[in-house]
């Protein structure tokens, strides 16, 4: 599948091709408005990726990444399967060892597509993932939820659609993401039907298959079918799916058999080295990225071996760990290296990048929270990350999906997709005219050039709190967190749902019932 | 005074050049322990700055100052030697306007240095100004405190001593600062006289002078002698001094008047446009950049009337309004994008830029107060900033000095020091020791790499709690302000005043008493 056909696709399929909508006033443009529902369009970033590394730094680094694939290699685990292709594909094997001739993996992803397009069931909300995209989708896997009334407590499957439908109605939001929170009063072996129906029914946006079973990759990929008819999906992106890899140096049979599924159905397989550093990988940002490297060259490699074209996404999580206490720690220093590393690597591989969020570590919406958050969630911008899971709603190291970190969340994203339009260099940027109409001394409240510009010049929160002290104080001191409160359940309660043909709703009712009662429940 | 004469003179004072030490491992070999107390030098930034401009962008901005600076026109008011003295610079003279013919204010900024040393009363402590350095100083002018336990009430000189000793207490804090509070339990004409000293005796670090009135500045300058010696001080710099314009377009006789004492004097002058956009400036970033750059420009050069060679620094603290209420907003996209902008058009002028800091308009240490830090503390970083006033202990738009604020922050400042020293490339850093040591499937934590790194190999914040939740609800579920509240009092505890040269702490004591007794209170 090649950027232009998907091209063709796209036109196909309706969506339309977008320029360089950006944020700000493009994107206040661009917003598209149905049923009163206001939604910005993916990034399309008109600033520049930030640079840690230069020539010489990147070299090094890729350098390594080969010495490791040649030397120390990587292990496909119990995927025999895996192992002859590799063998067949000109790679040494020892055991499940697989060492990778020099440039081996570089050579297969030359067909890897350097952007692509995941299509939504509704036009509108297709993305462009790769390029100077950026888009945003929720927090990924927690088994926990918690809010502000109730504290901490498992996740159901109505928690998960509260998360799907406070993803849909956040503008700045442009993905329904996957495992928005896991929906433990679900059988494991069945839940995956019940999540992949949620984003299906109760948000319009593009999704995540399931990689926890290959026969769950397959159900979702089933239940796409009937979305966009099977035709459709073998030739268009319609799921993207998270791999990881068991850090250091290991693909494992369940991410494999996911993997195996998706690519040969022509579905996006984002490949993430998962890590810890200091655990999972050395303790230095140049080690980390050299082993990451290698990790996510040897998995989308793979990915083009099982079908050459299938779109792929160079992925990461990196966090550090405490050396103290071995606890994971985030929006420290060093995985912010660690991320702006990684994208100069993805960009010069001519592959997208899924990395970054708002990570933290901490237990409350609170101080801590925020300030971990955003120290994960600017470099994300500035990077130019193309796929941002967990950009809303991740708190206490991933292991609950908190519905006030949610809106506090969705607020920043607003904010970045503003900042990422850059500085608006025209004639009413400009605004000589205001500064000849004003002149020294005097404001420019009332002014001409203000008063045409006022209602979208600023951001505006929908969190922050901007009052004298006076009258915070009279409206009981709220901090952020109680202020999220009140708005999460009021975008709650002001939920609709989008539009689904009855027949399909049908068709994937009947799918999942029959998928339901051929096995047993199983809870482990 | 010549950049070389202040590196002659610098090494006369007993201080030693600093190559590029940077943060990370170069700041951990730098860090100067006396007393058990860690200080890292000022940082010395190993990464790029970010630039949100191009030089298309640059020039255009650059032409509209010039238009605002020939037709427009700045504002000298209630200040006739001033006037006076542009009308002799070749400036055109209209009532108090001043029209400044194309490039007369860039024709006069070339006598000031693009850096320069601010020396501290221990040689360790002085920093260097402009660069590729960054020197963190605390918050400046808030007339409230607050703390966790007794809330927001006015500020006294016991608060202002605090907070001198909490920033010399912080590892990543460089500089003493200025008005860290305003000491409202003394006279309004004397008070200037306790906060030198207070910033003399209880910290060894450089330091700011008064500017609310020339007799004011006179003190300060005359203080400095004191501890520094006449000479040295006409020929060096002891003291920074914050210059804010009325903008727009305008510098009123209070500031007219301590500006001209400190050029006069060889002193640091930072030439500070204060925008809160849309309100003191255009609704826009880039007529905003315009009116700033014009401001800056204007005020840096008359420093230069006043003593060719007089260290200045181009400074702005903008934020943008709510165009709904009128209230300051913090942390939003626009001040960012301005603090990018004005960064590089400082560059290109060839000065020192000042801006940025932690920011915030939350009226609690809670989620809000720290995305709006983070939105603006790490744009500080990542443009390039040299000078960043309020980079600790700011609340509620500036009004108040907070203690729990200050703690959180300065854990911020060192983690952006960590980050300013970039990825460490060296054999140690590429780690392929540790990769070839631990292989597949295995975990770094006790590999000799490792083992080796692990102490320093991860910032290690003093104020984020990464336990578990277990943990951390059997410890009482704190939040991060409320750590912070155990942690300022421990500090403080833990303080021990530097040693003062009695000789010098009496002459200073001598000449407050002097000053005190030879004039009435007076409280406005």
């Amino acid at each position: 599948m090649t950027d232009e056909s998907q091209s063709q696709a796209e036109a196909g399929a309706g969506s339309r091709r977008r320029g360089r909508s950006g944020g700000g006033a493009a994107a206040r443009r661009a917003v598209r408005q149905s049923g009163g529902l206001t939604k910005f369009p993916a990034i399309s970033r008109l600033i520049n990726p930030y640079e840690v590394l230069n020539e010489e730094g990147l070299s090094i680094i890729e350098a390594n990444a080969e010495t490791i694939l040649q030397e120390i290699g990587i292990e496909f685990r119990d995927d025999p399967e895996a192992l002859a292709m590799w063998r067949d594909a000109g790679a040494d094997i020892d055991g499940e060892r697989v060492r990778f001739p020099k440039g081996l993996c570089r050579e297969l992803l030359k067909t890897a597509p350097a952007e692509f397009t995941q299509f939504a069931r509704n036009p509108e909300r297709s993305v462009r993932i790769g390029g100077n995209n950026t888009v945003f989708a929720p927090v990924y896997g927690p088994p926990f939820v918690s809010d502000f009334d109730n504290g901490r407590r498992y996740a159901t499957i109505e928690d998960f659609r509260n998360f799907v439908k406070l993803a849909y109605m956040a503008p700045a939001m442009h993905h329904s993401g996957g495992t928005v929170c896991e929906p433990v009063d679900i059988p494991v072996n069945k839940r995956h039907l019940d999540m992949v129906y949620s984003h299906i029914r109760f948000s319009d946006m593009p999704f995540m298959g399931s990689v926890t079973h290959p026969d769950r990759a397959q159900d979702s990929v089933d239940m796409a079918k009937l979305v966009f008819g099977s035709e459709f999906v073998d030739q268009n992106c319609v799921l993207i799916n998270l791999i990881n890899a068991n850090s250091p140096l290991v693909f494992d049979e369940t991410m494999l058999g996911a993997l195996k599924v998706y690519a040969r159905a022509g579905q996006a397989t984002v490949i993430s080295p998962f890590i810890l550093a200091g655990a999972m990988s050395p303790v230095t940002v140049a080690g980390t990225l050299a082993q990451i490297l290698a990790e996510a060259s040897a998995g989308m490699a793979f990915a083009q071996l099982c079908r050459p074209g299938a779109p792929v996404v160079f992925g990461t999580f990196a966090s550090s760990i405490s050396m103290q206490s071995g606890a994971p720690t985030f929006g420290t220093p060093e995985p912010s290296l660690v991320l702006y590393g990684a994208a100069q690597l993805a960009r010069r591989m001519g592959v997208p990048f899924r990395s970054g969020g708002s990570l933290c570590g901490s237990k409350a919406a609170d101080a801590q929270a925020a300030y971990e958050s955003a120290h994960t969630l600017m470099p994300t911008l500035l990077a130019g990350v193309n796929f941002v899971l967990h950009s809303a709603g991740w708190l206490e190291g991933g292991l609950v999906s908190s519905y006030e970190k949610f809106m506090l969340d969705v607020d920043q994203l607003a904010m970045m997709q503003k900042f990422a339009a850059g500085i608006d260099l025209s004639e009413n940027g400009q605004a000589l005219d205001a500064l000849r109409e004003v002149g020294p001394g005097s404001h420019f409240l009332g002014c001409a050039h203000t008063q045409a510009n006022f209602e979208t010049a600023f951001f505006r929160s929908s969190i922050a709190d901007n009052n004298s002290y006076e009258q915070w104080e009279a409206e009981g001191s709220q901090r952020a967190v109680q202020r999220a409160n009140t708005l999460y359940k009021k975008v709650l309660s002001d939920y609709q749902a989008p539009e689904l043909d009855p027949a399909i709703n049908e068709s994937l009712l009947d799918f999942i019932q029959t998928k339901k009662d051929s096995m047993p429940d199983a809870f482990t």
